[in-house]
């Protein structure tokens, strides 16, 4: 029987140093940070980890640097997905030798309006030919970034193709109507949606918990709120304030607005560095996002 | 004083074993009958060739088997953008340290909605630590597959910031009004249309050449084309007839459709496979293309 990941697993974003290299040590010291404040588990090298802006070389360092730092595999989830089914082997292969719980796969997304069977293809390959047993896929489905996502249709081929394999998706359409579905006709699916402002409809229909941006800055409000909801009391109150700090953010550019409440809260300002096409918040911006109400609360 | 590409560079498909490995030998073969149908040069490593689905060794290793194979590294104008800069900065190196003419430069395409400043910042990394003199770098744009374009107002800024390395540009958009500003705006800029069908308005007006994915299968046609073009002669039979073979083309996914022909022209099976996310035509759609008016002429 396959344990699955569940709870909350912030897909932890990458600090860079000043020459532009990937900050191996500060990145172990925030997702142990994170962990502390309640997390499960760590996404790390997803969308908000600037992922496809990393080399295949950093993205192993990262895997790698967990490990050595102290995090148990069982609470890391990178993401492997890659345009290249060559590298998302590669990747899936590195992880899943590294003993981590499962990995987050991206569709390749060069290519656009690409059908159901090429991305059948692609999965496929990446499951026989990483041909480890103990690989766990989660799939990606982010179509207003990669352009390219995960259909329902697809969904359930996969999952009867490769049962035990393919046994969950983070949600970041931030379609409602897509996740229920999915809930609905995917029982045992673990359904990851991308926002903690959706927790209070998706937990009590069976999501497994959550992967979101702001996990980053708020891991304790949201693991509090996925326990309140668990439990079956009254979460009205800690959904509204992990609202609130989501909406906050989320009228910044995400990884830029992210990176830089973390800058804020270590005392750290090369945090708030980022990799081409992405760049750092003005400082007029930076200013109005750690005042506004909801981030305010969370740095004081 | 640079010398810039000009003429026709067709983007060449990327032959796979039946192990599914890159075919280097059969590459090698059909780049150079390209080049003796009258090509000027080849674009390798774009979309028809599947780039973004090869590693980065894959990638390096077509540009070496090229050279290795006999073709001058100045008829070479390998695509080695990519989502990662440093992935683009180790690509543009090997090619530039090859001898290559030039490089095609997607911009890196995962985030969507990034700002000319991200993209611009993309660009001067790329330039800055290649840090090769002879560094020729054109732009590749097409939107409607990346997501993400050169803005004219950044192509500007970036032939200002780096005059004599931003030379020359691809545009697949289809766009002819952006086409035309863009031949009007930049003056002496490298503009290469991604379809022959434009050859006769493009051409006149300043067009460098042409790099078409159905130069691939019609490097004879188009290259006739743009000689009586620039000739100044009556090209009107010409424009018809390669129009009528991209049109016959087109109305298949293009690389697949590309592929088969190239399978049956050269007898070769092996050359319609493609790899994931793509996926080979059907039977049925094979024999309705190599049977269109267009594509049967060139057959003959």
């Amino acid at each position: 029987m396959t344990k699955l990941c569940a709870g909350l697993w912030p897909p932890a974003a990458t600090p860079f140093t000043a020459d532009g290299a990937v900050d191996r040590d500060r990145f172990v010291r925030h997702c142990r940070a994170l962990l502390d404040e309640g997390a499960d588990g760590i996404a790390l090298l997803g969308t908000t980890s600037e992922a496809n802006s990393l080399t295949l070389d950093e993205r192993r360092s990262l895997i790698d640097a967990l490990i050595e730092g102290g995090t148990a595999p069982e609470r890391m989830m990178p993401g492997t997905g890659a345009c290249a089914v060559g590298d998302a082997v590669a990747l899936s292969l590195h992880a899943v030798r590294a003993g981590c719980a499962g990995v987050l796969l991206l569709p390749p997304f060069f290519y656009k309006e690409v059908s159901d069977d090429g991305l059948f293809d692609y999965v496929q390959q990446v499951v026989e030919r990483t041909a480890e047993p103990s690989l766990r896929i989660y799939l990606y489905h982010i179509p207003q970034v990669a352009g390219v996502g995960w259909s329902l249709d697809l969904i359930e081929r996969l999952r009867r193709a490769f049962p035990g394999i393919v046994v969950g998706l983070k949600d970041s359409s931030g379609d409602r109507e897509n996740l229920r579905a999915m809930l609905e006709r995917f029982p045992g699916f673990a359904v990851f949606p991308a926002s903690e402002a959706l927790m209070s409809e998706a937990i009590p229909r069976g999501a497994a918990g959550c992967i979101s941006a702001t996990a980053n800055v708020n891991a304790q409000g949201i693991s509090a709120l996925i326990a309140a909801l668990r439990g079956g009391g009254d979460a009205a109150g800690l959904q509204a304030a992990v609202s609130e700090v989501r909406a906050s953010v989320a009228a910044f550019p995400l990884v830029p607005a992210v990176k830089a409440i973390l800058a804020h809260r270590y005392g750290e300002p090369d945090w708030a560095r980022v990799r081409p096409p992405l760049r750092r918040l003005q400082d007029v911006d930076r200013e109005r996002l750690v005042a506004s109400t909801g981030v305010e609360a969370l740095l004081r």
